[in-house]
């Protein structure tokens, strides 16, 4: 089990290092990132080379059993690079080109960036291939730079060129006759910069596939270049959860370890779910192998406006929760709080005060129990249930001029994984267009897009017995984004027995339901955002509106198809109403719960990966958690027999014990 | 009566525009506005030209009886245009030049633009000018894009120039000598791009009326090259109601016909009133002439943040209100609705679902009872009351660094317009200096520029028996939005009877009044926003601010002025007291309501157009409202007796009817 | 006494002048600020000069007895200036470069901007150097303005290299081991211009340090020049209160006279305090002299969205006030309103109506009353409290990515001033590092950069017998914005008897507080915003903190150091509490009130300057004040026994009178 952080040396002196180390193997950190900013130490002008303080990190980590995640450096290069080759400067929509003083200025298509940043590359990795202390390859950091800049441009225009071969196709794809915006030649085309009135759509999803690629070619050139000195370690990059700026379904077969970052707002009565969903998306990137926590904090970030601190428990808790989801080690940001810089507030292992004080104290015994739990390592999570989400689907759905902006995919990815989430069932993330057959049930909370591969898919496992469970807004449009044509959701009309023919955003408060009795009994369900002008086409209508636009259409159908069912929840209803609908659906398929008899404890969080069931209490006060059989908590060593009690923010961590009950 | 849309048939394959025709005729559609953005599928390279397509749409379009109002393309230039000349792309405040990818990419004063607008105009004309299916001209569309560069910069000096003879005129009008602004040589002047504070206002005055006047050249000289081609049928572009960019005082005798884009917000409670404000703007411009619903939308709109859907009954209301008020055509944005592009989600004629959907099927019955209004065709509203709305005077009431921005000039209008709307009062809106003593009253609800002119336009009214009524802020600033010395208003103290010092942003939570008894009855009758401190000068107080600043000076005064009445209402009375005072005034000067007895009924619009009386019911309930003597309503052919009763959102359109009532 | 205000002849005809100098005259004006926009009216183009007219306006002044401050015209160049030399304008932080329009758009740094200003300043200054209405001298206006070009990039390094001698040492100050910003050469460095991401906030406090002392720069080069002439008559520029673009510290040994320009909201409950601490911060920058309120409002302002206006009481209030806290004039902008230009609706004491408006009797009264006012000049304050105000910690305070933005310290500043203001509770204002071992308390809201020489400041005093109140987020970074390590407040630790190891934002509800009883009896203290970890070292634990992250650790602590008191008030308490805290700490300081006796009216404040003890009744209603003895009424002329008696928004001026009281 991985436990660790960034380690930043270049910001502290020689003997520092030494005290860090020691510091570090008495809080069971076992590995940490190093290099991630430190291309200005490495070349502190053009051409120079000084790893001589390097050397002496690395040994001294080493030495106190401390392993390396060695970082390329090229997130952020030195200063002079902007001032020597100004075309290597990130350029927004305005024009506006953004200089050195922060970080990440580089545009991920200058060829003069990558050029400087493979020299740099290959000096480090050449020195470093063969040193013991070195455990993992991190390139970069947090890829997610955009440049709307010239050379970004050309790139742009060659990735179109790669897409679609011939201009006219760029044309069609584009839908480029509406609004005289045809083009007669590649070298006609821009990136969506600042523009008179809204981009043409289809243009702007391309620009974030483009976007996407033009990083996932950085973080290859490099990847590709550490492999020609060191075949064995793993190579990886920090991925950032739900982060629009790269499609991490398309990045996942590059990274050896699926990594990730994440912050989630102490604030947030939310965020143990969401922090759930994430992680689910880790392990699902990965096909279900481990994953890496890379970034974490152990109590406030510095960069939102009003930054929540987190108790040692709730570090604890969260970290933990990583680990029951699959992570394979748990890292933060950062080993030392800096004092300079942006990042100076940013909580860390050892605070500014020292190692006397909560929050190191916290990480001492997190690192303690991390050991303890030696035994999930490389353990997996079964699921019964898939949920489909994809990057350009989202990508889409957010473009300008659409029914309404308050239909978020995110949000409503986040409020059906909710559900999931409350009632302890374990589920898998997959991309659109990925066999689902295999799933007890799948479920489509908004899938904007839907090309015909996707479609089939969803078709296919449905027709084979899988419950079909497809949100409002969805189906929409093709892989160009263009509006299918005919009823829709044209693909899935057979399927769902269900056809619309307008997309209906709903006043402010909202609409009221009239539900089917066996389906919910809520006092006065209600749906807002968006709702459908629908006809049933062979399927039950479980709810419909009671008023307004839409009075009488269905706004829940079940549709039996093949052997399975599917189900339309054509809007967005309350929460409880959708725990409800979901609930039945799951129901009716058959979903397996992870602790049977556990009951649904507002909070508590279950999960079973491998042997190991883990109990998490994201509540404020001691829980009681009904368990059937007899159990050992590997992080207390203590039997748990009928139930798990659970102070505050606190963890059980399961396994079966055939010793007798205490009588 | 014309009934259609826009219709973009480049974004069809050829076999669906002999659909498109076959549909349109089952539906009534008489006029399609066709070529709107054409311009990159007539010159898809520089100098190109491909008209065989629109040779066959409109062969096509004729067939079927379908008359077209061909536009000239020239809104949305090819990309390869800004590709191939810079300067044509227009510019932003801030220096920033606007892509491609949108439309409108084009700087109304580039010369290479214009050159190459007017050579594609010229081949289209040449072509299409006897052409049997076209029926109208439409230059454009929605003029109002501007441009802050360097070649817009020498335009504007130009027009400088032309306007102020000397640079010391300029000096003088735009009071150069605050901040030391003077300027010494014409080139020396540039547009209000982003400055360090506010600035000047009488330059930025100026700037929007070169920006309005550098569009009407533009459109003179596209109208005017049609016009060597066709001499008869008519030329047109298509406003936007109160859209500040361009003044339309200064375009209308330039259009034939005058023509709108109305899109009201289904959401907003006081549409109704608000359409029939711009419905009577419209025919006014064209002195009462019938005018042109251009554009508008079936059901929702796809470009405010949340887009309220339509029902076809509101759609049918919204377009029938535009007939009662003038209109001799509706049309909507768009025929069919387009699959890619930035408009994919606006609502159609023809909606991606195809013909069998509520959509489409209102817009059946509605091209039917159109055909059932020809009698109204050609027909005009009397008016009694004139309401003065003045482009200049609202431009410059809202620049920088005034008492309050809260008083508003369109909504100060709107709120007095509503009274009127709400009593079923017939008006014209009038520019600032037109001769109004023909009207039993005239209504100024806030005019911030007033020239000597106009003063004398009302004053002449006045004392020929006219009913005055004048807002607050009036008669503030000259033409140069000079404020002008002396107490205030100074060129109507005469006509008014009162004088002020002060303009007096009021309180959050407004001031007490203390209000005549027989001019109202409201309970606690308050004023906001904006308050004066005056004195009477011979004017009878017929209502004083009760507390704070300006406690026991005049709020409401009335004025005899040689054989009329000058009313000043010094403040923004709330709602029942405004409805109140204008009410007393109206009732004073005899003004007549379009159905005498009808009484009041919230909601319903009442209109006389020619001989045919509207009732229009806007609520969402049944109303039935009293009307004397004997009718026939065009609409469904029956009779009509003492009442009418109409569903919710329903419409009756009534003639004198003989015949003995049914016993 | 002083008494006027801007006057802007170049506005005006010439007959105009002489109208206003008697009407001046009438007013008992007898200062004016002329020329501060003239510039263009001296030089209309490129060399030439214009100072006929001035000649007449200074000898129609002259002849009146109306004093003159003559401005230097360089705050606003011609427009020609711009146009000829681009370089000149300024440029923001997106490259965008700034135009005439408006005013102020030069660049500081600009070296052909600098010459133009001095050579025009020379040619004004030698001409009227003798002029004998001429009494003082303006340099400029408002200095303030910030260009991030490359000519101001090149005066910020050449700052930079003055202050730091060696790029290493640069790179230290900054922290440039961070993300990678190591400097090679002061070449590569460049302002804060946008960024990707965070800026280093030391570079952002430097930049801030630089551009305060490029503008002290410009004042000092003029400054210079206009001494060369005329070694006695007094120059001066216009501060702007709490402006954060300067620090005036750096700039009052540079005036000779301290100037303030202040626009308190009308509509703000708190102005009259926060304008308080104003003065205070005018009368401390020249160590307690008289000082000028340069600039101030008849009634509204027209810069805010909505301007609310002041009564003549009001404004005479507010002028009042600024004599009783030490100035020695009260002036306006400006005498007469001006007809054009961005300042058209900003009050003026001549407005746009005439001299017969309730504003100009307002200002004639005032005029009056200063002068009976003259026995206060040359008074002084005395106080026994200091409160610690530093600029660059205010600067570093405020930059991006600290702990919670909810955290202000000028709010922080005005909530603890205001306490003092509300009991009667003279006080000084001093930068930090300054000796303030004389003063009874000395207050430290918020300190949040803390170098050793401002804590020893602190300590000696404490240690001397000074009672020290220090704030929250105190002494957190060194001078250059480094946090500094161990636990904090590293400097303070042994004074306050505590220390702390985490700063915790708090939730938006606050938290609850368990006070000891003697400090506090308010029902339910909470604190919001932060609260510190902390631990007692030897101090007294007042209030902890009740629940949350906090729950249990010392909020207000109070710890014997030396013959001192040191107090911690490590979170933002509510108002009550606050006043609990500070006012126990003045009691046990023995901080004597103005007026014993006098008791605590709210909205009452209370003011000695040299023997003189205003009264001044901020309320809308009577108020009655105990007074001790007998006194005279400067104002009324009466004797005042026992009580003062005031109107709403009047004042009192009392000096002792030791005639028996009227029985």
């Amino acid at each position: 089990m991985r436990f660790g952080g960034d380690y930043n040396p270049e910001q502290w002196p020689a003997h520092v290092w030494r005290e860090d180390a020691r510091l570090m193997r008495e809080a069971h950190v076992n590995l940490v990132t190093v290099g991630v900013f430190s291309w200005a130490r490495y070349e502190p002008s053009p051409g120079a080379r000084d790893f001589a303080w390097l050397d002496e990190v690395l040994d001294v980590l080493g030495e106190h059993g401390v392993g390396v995640d060695l970082a390329t450096p090229t997130a952020s290069p030195p200063p002079w690079l902007g001032v020597l080759h100004p075309d290597t400067l990130p350029v927004d929509p305005d024009g506006v080109r953004l200089v050195a003083g922060s970080r990440n200025q580089f545009s991920p298509a200058s060829r003069v960036y990558r050029e400087h940043a493979l020299a740099i590359t290959d000096a480090l990795v050449a020195r470093y291939a063969a040193h013991p202390a070195v455990r993992m390859w991190h390139v970069g950091n947090e890829f997610g730079q955009v440049c709307y800049g010239d050379e970004s441009a050309a790139a742009f225009r060659a990735w179109l060129e790669r897409r679609y071969g011939t201009v006219e196709a760029l044309n069609a794809a584009w839908g480029t006759t509406v609004w005289s915006q045809h083009y007669a030649d590649w070298s006609e085309i821009v990136p969506p910069r600042r523009t008179v009135y809204h981009v043409n759509p289809s243009q702007a999803l391309d620009w974030r596939r483009y976007c996407s690629d033009q990083l996932l070619a950085l973080y290859r050139e490099q990847r590709d270049l550490i492999r020609t000195y060191d075949a064995e370690r793993p190579v990886t990059t920090n991925f950032m959860g739900f982060f629009p700026g790269i499609d991490p379904w398309t990045w996942a077969e590059d990274v050896d370890v699926v990594a990730d970052d994440a912050y989630p707002d102490p604030g947030d009565p939310r965020a143990p779910a969401d922090a759930a969903l994430t992680q689910d998306l880790m392990r699902s990137l990965g096909d279900g192998a481990p994953w890496l926590l890379m970034e974490s904090a152990t109590s406030a970030v510095s960069w939102r406006p009003h930054n929540l601190p987190k108790s040692p428990e709730r570090s604890r808790l969260e970290s933990l929760q990583a680990v029951a989801r699959g992570a394979d080690g748990v890292c933060f940001f950062q080993w030392r709080a800096s004092r300079s810089g942006a990042e100076r507030f940013h909580s860390a292992m050892l605070p500014h005060a020292g190692p006397e004080t909560r929050v190191h104290r916290g990480v001492r015994r997190l690192g303690a129990d991390l050991a303890r739990l030696a035994p999930v390592v490389g353990g997996r999570v079964a699921a019964d249930v898939a949920v489909v989400v994809d990057w350009p689907s989202w990508w889409a759905s957010g473009e300008v001029a659409r029914p309404t902006d308050r239909l978020d995919a995110l949000e409503q990815l986040r409020a059906w994984y909710r559900v999931l989430w409350a009632r302890g069932v374990a589920c898998d993330l997959v991309p659109a267009g990925r066999d689902v057959s295999g799933y007890r049930a799948v479920l489509v909370p908004q899938l904007y897009l839907l090309d015909e591969a996707a479609a089939d898919a969803l078709r296919t496992a449905t027709h084979a017995g899988t419950t079909l469970v497809v949100g409002p807004f969805t189906g929409v449009a093709d892989e160009n984004a263009h509006v299918r044509t005919g009823r829709f959701p044209a693909l899935l009309r057979d399927v769902l027995g269900v056809s619309g023919e307008e997309w209906v955003p709903l006043p402010d408060d909202g609409v009221g339901l009239d539900v089917a009795a066996d389906l919910s009994a809520g006092p006065a369900p209600r749906a807002g955002v968006l709702g459908e002008l629908l006809e049933a086409e062979g399927a039950a209508v479980l709810a419909t509106f009671a008023d307004g636009h839409l009075a009488g259409g269905p706004a829940v159908t079940r549709h039996a198809y093949g052997a399975g069912d599917a189900w339309y929840v054509a809007t967005v209803p309350d929460e409880d109403l959708l725990g409800d609908v979901l609930g039945a659906a799951l129901d009716r398929a058959g979903v397996a719960l992870v602790l049977p008899g556990a009951g649904d404890a507002p909070g508590v969080e279950l999960v079973r990966r491998g042997d190991v069931r883990f109990v998490l209490n994201h509540t404020a006060g001691p829980v009681t958690v009904p368990v059937d059989g007899h159990h050992l908590d590997l992080l207390t060593g203590r039997p748990v027999d009928d139930a798990v009690h659970l102070a505050a923010h606190d963890v059980a961590a399961l396994v079966d014990h055939p010793t007798e009950r205490t009588p």
